[in-house]
C-alpha cells in the first residue's frame, strides 16, 4: 500500500491513492487551487511554485490536457509519499478547517444522463403506471438532458425549497405554491478537462483523454414541478432551481482499482457506443438523510458507462468545453435500500423512511442531505469521494 | 425621424433608430465592440475612449446594467446624430467589409421556449396525431428546456449535417446515420444584462432591468434525432449540434416603438406571470432558403412574451448570469406562410416547398437559410435584425 506522511490521511481515504483537487481560500485571500490529504490542503501555486494554480478554479489546469494532470498527479504524489519531498510540501499545507471550500470549476455545460436502468425502470412505473416503464429508446442510447449550469453551487449551498406549478387534479388549473415533493438524486457527476471542436466526435476509447475526474452530484428535484411540467419537452424549473457539487475532484488516475466491466448490455449498443475498454466503476455511495443511512447506491450496477455517455453526447458532433459537467443520472441498484432518490425509496411517499426524527415522503424544511462515495485506491487504501451536503431551507413567501 | 449623417444609414435600418451593438475584429486585432451604422461599424473603445469595449465580448458591458446601457446609447446617438458629434465619431468608423464579425457575447445558459400556440399545435398535430395538440400545461406556463450553450455559434458558421439514431420502424432497431430531417427554428433570443443571485425571482415588470437586447436565433433541428430520443426528458441531440445567433444585438431601447400588448391569453395567466407591460414586439421576420423567400413569421402573433418567459424561468429560484440567452421557440403565425420551420412549412415532408432549385421537405446539403427582421423605429424609421445565416455541409463520415 502507498501511503503518505500526512497523519492519518491514508485511513480516512485521503490519502496517497486519492489526492482530489479542489479550490480553497484562507480568511482574506483569494480563492485558488489544492490538492487534499488528510486534514489539510497542499497549496499547489506554493508547492510546486506554478502560478497557473492561483487560479480560482480547476479549469486552466484542466484546459492543459491528461499529459500536464498525470505530471502533476507524479509530482504532487512524490512530494507526499517520499521522505524527500515533505521538506518542500509541509510549508504549504493548510489545515482543513482554516479554509473555506469553493466550487471547484467553472461549469460550461451541465447534462444530466438516466444510465441506470433499475432507477428508470422505477421511475417509469411510479410515473407511467400501466405503460413500459422504459422507453422504446432507453437500450438503445443513453437518454440526456441538459441541465442548468448557472446553478451548480458547491456543497453545503443551502437549498431553497422551490416555488412553481403543482399538478393540478383532473384537468383543472394548476396551484402555485411551493413544493410538496422536493427530493434528491445520488450521481456521479463527470468533469471535462480536454475540449473539442465543433463537428468533432469523441470514440469511447478517448474518454480518458477529455474527462478529468469525477464529483458527487445531488440533483435536487421538485417532482411536482417536473410531472406536470414536463411534456413534452422535459424537466425545467423542477430542476434548474439547484444543483450541488462535492468540493473534490477525483481524477480518473485516482480510479484505476475501480474500474469494472459494467453491466451487460442487451442489445448491444451501436458501434460508435461500444465500449473498448473497462469504464464501469465499483464506487459505493451512501445517501444520509439527517445523519441516517437511507440508501447505499452501487455505482457498477449502472447500464450506460460513462465514456458511453461522453461517445453519445458528442456523436452529433457537439463540441465539447473544459469545464463541462455530464452526470450520470440518480444512481440506483437493484436492491430496496439501493435507490439513489426518495421518489424511489419511499415509491412516491406512499412507503414513507421511518427515521429517527420521524417519517419522510419527501424531503421536509430543515432536512440535511448528505451523499459520500468511498472505492479501493490503486495502492490498496480507499479513495472517499465527497461529500457533497445541502441543508433544506422553506421558502420564499 | 431621427437621423444620422452616416450616408445611406437610416434608409437601410441600420441608422439612428437602431445601433446594435456586436463584436468585430479588424485583420491582425483582436476582437472589440462596435455599434453597427449603415455599412459601417463604430470602435466604441475608440470613439468612447472607454477601454471597457475593447473586451472580445459585449458581458462586460452588459453586467454594467440599464443605467450604464441608456447612458452609453445617449452618447453614441448623440455622435451619430449631432453635427457636433461627427468629428469624434468618423475616426472611429471602419467599413464592414474592412471586418469579420465574431459572437457578439459569451453564452451563460441557454434556453429554448416553446411560446408560439400556432407552432405548439402544429407540432404536436404532426408529432402526436389523433392526440390533443397541445399538452396539458401549455397554455398555463411558458414550456422550455434547457440547450447547449457551447455550441451556438455567430451567424455564418457552417452546419455540418448531425449523425444520430434514426426512429426504428415498427419496434426494431435504430439505425445510425446523418439526419434525413434537418430542420430550422426560426426565434427571437432575448440577451440577460443585469444578473441575479440564487433565489430571487424575477417580476414581470423588472423584465427591462434584466435583458439587454435580442438577437435572431435558428435552432437547427433534426427531426428524426429528436423524435427518437425526446421521450420521456426532452430534446438532446437533435438541437445540440448547432444554434446560430445574428451578429447584432439590438437593444431593447431600440424597440419601445415595436412594443404591442401580446396575444390575449385564455385562462388568465398565474399571478406571477401576468403582464404589467406591453412586451409583446411587432417584429417582422423574413426566412429565406436559397434567396427565396419562404416564410413571414410575425413576432406579435406569439402567445408567451418575453416579460413573462423570464419570470417563469426565475420563478423557481434559478439565478441569472449575463449572458444567459433565452429564446421564444419557433415563431409561427396562424398563416401557412407564416410558419417558422419546415416542419410545418411542409407539413413534415408531405407537402414539400417548390423553389427555383428544386423541392424541400427538409435541408439537403448545400441550402442556405437567412434569416432577417424588422421593426418600426422609435424615430419612425426602421430597425432590422440580423441576419443569421448558415449553410448546411455534409456530414462527416
Amino acid at each position: 500500500m502507498s501511503t503518505t506522511w500526512v497523519p492519518g490521511a491514508d485511513a480516512a481515504g485521503y490519502g496517497a491513492d486519492n489526492l482530489p483537487y479542489g479550490v480553497f481560500s484562507r480568511a482574506g485571500s483569494p480563492p485558488r487551487v489544492g490538492v487534499r490529504v488528510g486534514d489539510r490542503v497542499l497549496d499547489l501555486a506554493g508547492a510546486l511554485g506554478d502560478p497557473e494554480f492561483s487560479a480560482p478554479s480547476l479549469n486552466p489546469f484542466m484546459a492543459r490536457g491528461s499529459t500536464a494532470w498525470r505530471a502533476t498527479r507524479a509530482k504532487v504524489s512524490g512530494m507526499l509519499t517520499a521522505p524527500g519531498g515533505r521538506a518542500g510540501a509541509e510549508p504549504h499545507l493548510v489545515p482543513l478547517a482554516e479554509v473555506e471550500l469553493k466550487a471547484p470549476f467553472e461549469v460550461a455545460d451541465y447534462v444530466d444522463f438516466y444510465c441506470s436502468l433499475d432507477h428508470a425502470e422505477n421511475v417509469g412505473r411510479i410515473f407511467r403506471p400501466g405503460g413500459a416503464p422504459l422507453s422504446p429508446n432507453w437500450r438503445h442510447q443513453p437518454i440526456g438532458y441538459h441541465g442548468r449550469a448557472g446553478t451548480v453551487v458547491p456543497s453545503g449551498t443551502g437549498i431553497v425549497r422551490p416555488v412553481g406549478h403543482q399538478p393540478p387534479a383532473d384537468g383543472g388549473v394548476p396551484a402555485i405554491g411551493p413544493s410538496r415533493r422536493l427530493d434528491i438524486e445520488a450521481e456521479l457527476g463527470f468533469v471535462v478537462g480536454t475540449p473539442t471542436s465543433l463537428g468533432r466526435t469523441v470514440p469511447t476509447g478517448d474518454f480518458a483523454e477529455h474527462v478529468f475526474g469525477v464529483v458527487l452530484v445531488n440533483d435536487w428535484s421538485a417532482r411536482d414541478i417536473q410531472r406536470w411540467e414536463s411534456a413534452p419537452l422535459g424537466p425545467f424549473l423542477g430542476k434548474s432551481f439547484a444543483t450541488s457539487v462535492s468540493p473534490w475532484v477525483v481524477p480518473l488516475d485516482a480510479l484505476g482499482a475501480a474500474r469494472v466491466a459494467g453491466r451487460d448490455q442487451d442489445p448491444p449498443p451501436a458501434p460508435h457506443l461500444r465500449r473498448v475498454a473497462d469504464w464501469g466503476l465499483d464506487i459505493a455511495m451512501t445517501v444520509r438523510l439527517n445523519g441516517e443511512v437511507v440508501s447505499r447506491p452501487p455505482y457498477a450496477a449502472m447500464y450506460w458507462t460513462p465514456d458511453q455517455m461522453l461517445a453519445h453526447l458528442t456523436s452529433n458532433g457537439a463540441s465539447l468545453r473544459t469545464g463541462d459537467l455530464y452526470a450520470s443520472g440518480t444512481v440506483s441498484g437493484p436492491g430496496r435500500d439501493e435507490r439513489g432518490s426518495l421518489l424511489e425509496l419511499t415509491w412516491d411517499a406512499t412507503e414513507p423512511l421511518r427515521l429517527a426524527d420521524g417519517e419522510r415522503g419527501f424531503l421536509e424544511d430543515g432536512d440535511t442531505v448528505a451523499i459520500s462515495a468511498t472505492a479501493r485506491g490503486m495502492g490498496g487504501g480507499t479513495v472517499a469521494l465527497g461529500e457533497v451536503t445541502g441543508t433544506v431551507r422553506p421558502a420564499l413567501s
